[in-house]
């Protein structure tokens, strides 16, 4: 390897993370700035590009020293054009020049890919997946997101949608509406709105003693957390959405581990919180809908990252 | 490209098919032999050197004329060892260490896969997949196989797994058993068998005029076959029986699209002989459970290649 580094960028709505590592893919640095998100999104490639002058001139290293920087990013990327479109958390209106712009105001070489691949590769690089050669990351937050790694690549499809497995159709009749406009897609059912959605519904039928219900009842606000932290605690009515959950998320990644095979489904983001409580239950689901070869062959573990995951893997894009 | 040639080995139970095939997938000569799986399936590597070398012989080529051989077998394979395990209908009880015996019989490169991929590389190269670096072949046949190839290459996942869509669950209540021991995959409702059993069914629950129930009920054997045409012909049971089973193609097929974006998604196998019938029927529910980039730009197609897919695809093997 290299004595050069990388540069890993996470854009998000609120703060861009921003790290310098190794090419083994320590991290040596870490900062981060706010995002300006105002006169259309027009001061974020700009803000950037001044932050990783101004901490290269800081920690007195030059472009040379790297091999790149990557970057990950909401919205819809071309990756060969290093352009992104549809970021509307980052107000970008129109078609960015990001790898361009950020290549010209550097002078380092320049890559990027949407923000769920970028976790997904820092995942299977540096957290749960190993760094084995096929790995599926699968964020559960407010939304599902998700990136395939197969042959120690990220997947993109012909239209840049491969991994959407948020999308994947988990109940196909009757399923609630989904903001991608179709019907029962498993990040209705999965993701941490899904699951209050699941509670609330859950709720409506059930009779018995529970303070999940109790706090639907009084018009409190409920979140998966708490619904989670319940079901732990014994309350029935939580218990049973955790189980309902669980078998919309077993079902779901076996069939995603029927038809790919990888090594691990990682399964991350804030839901992920939940722990070996949502795991042992999505593990059961998962072997009861995989056939024998993948049931002993591929494994659903928890990431172990965070949320770095996504500045570790945009590093590695740099990197690859 | 080069003047060298490509040779393709499809070897099945009852028969071995070969092709000489230029480097842009031209088949210039064809032949095939009988699989003689007596004796452990002992004859049939030797058979296979032996019509290899004779065939060369007679078009007075030598083993520097080509790149390479490549074939396709059924049972699991190590494309790394180029040995394979599990192929029952061969009759091979132990690990076939079919890379080392052809290569030092032919003294050319030898390369194999399993035959439902190898199909997928064929109908990738030269029949519906129109050589896009993302195609999925699903054949409909006795059972369900399937190929997956992403950024122009096969994917096999951790244990060679990858493509298994015929155990897909796509009917994860009450489903039937299917041979891996699971219930409800969708070979046990869209394969030639499995179009038979959901017939047999639906039979029973049926009470109108039909055709097709006068012909179980009088215990005659029906086909998947029969089923299409009397569909095709207004028989209410049979066209019921179809939409059901378009159903379950359609819904898994969508999940494919949702999970991986290709472009094309082809339909191949014996049942696809039902054709636009078959097709529209599919598309209508892949339309209904996909979300809207990927039902913009993955299309679900038939296939053109017929039983030629296999050996074109092993050539392709050769090639990659």
């Amino acid at each position: 390897m290299t004595d050069k580094k990388l540069i890993g960028v996470d854009l998000g709505g609120t703060t861009c993370k921003f790290a310098i590592l190794t090419t083994e893919g320590e991290i040596q640095q870490k900062w981060a700035i706010d995002t300006n998100i105002l006169d259309e999104g027009s001061h974020i490639v700009p803000d950037i590009i001044a932050s990783i002058n101004e901490h290269l001139a800081l920690y007195n290293m030059k472009p040379s020293d790297f091999v790149g920087i990557g970057m990950g990013t909401p919205g819809s990327v071309d990756i060969k054009e290093g352009t992104v479109t549809g970021a509307y958390n980052l107000n970008w209106k129109t078609k960015q020049p990001v790898k361009r712009d950020i290549e010209a105001g550097t002078g380092i070489a320049f890559s990027v890919d949407n923000d769920a691949n970028c976790a997904a590769l820092g995942e299977r690089w540096q957290g749960a997946g190993q760094n084995e050669p096929n790995v599926i990351l699968v964020p559960l937050g407010t939304g599902i997101g998700g990136g395939i790694i197969m042959d120690n690549k990220l997947l993109h499809g012909t239209a840049g949608s491969a991994g959407e497995i948020g999308h994947v159709v988990v109940e196909p009749h009757n399923g609630y509406l989904c903001t991608c406009g179709n019907h029962g897609c498993l990040e209705t059912v999965a993701s941490a709105t899904g699951i209050v959605r699941v509670a609330r519904d859950m709720a409506e039928e059930y009779a018995g003693d529970s303070k999940l219900k109790e706090t639907l009842d009084n018009g409190d606000d409920i979140s998966s957390k708490m619904v989670f932290d319940l079901a732990k605690a014994g309350d029935k009515l939580a218990l049973a959405v955790a189980d309902k959950v669980s078998y919309y998320l077993g079902f779901a990644l076996a069939n995603l581990g029927n038809t790919l095979n990888p090594e691990y489904i990682v399964i991350g983001g804030g839901v992920s919180a939940a722990g070996d409580f949502l795991l042992k239950r999505v593990q059961k689901n998962f072997e009861k809908y995989t056939f024998k070869n993948v049931r002993d062959t591929t494994k659903v573990v928890l990431a172990t990252l965070g949320n770095t995951a996504g500045v570790i893997g945009a590093a590695r894009l740099a990197l690859d």
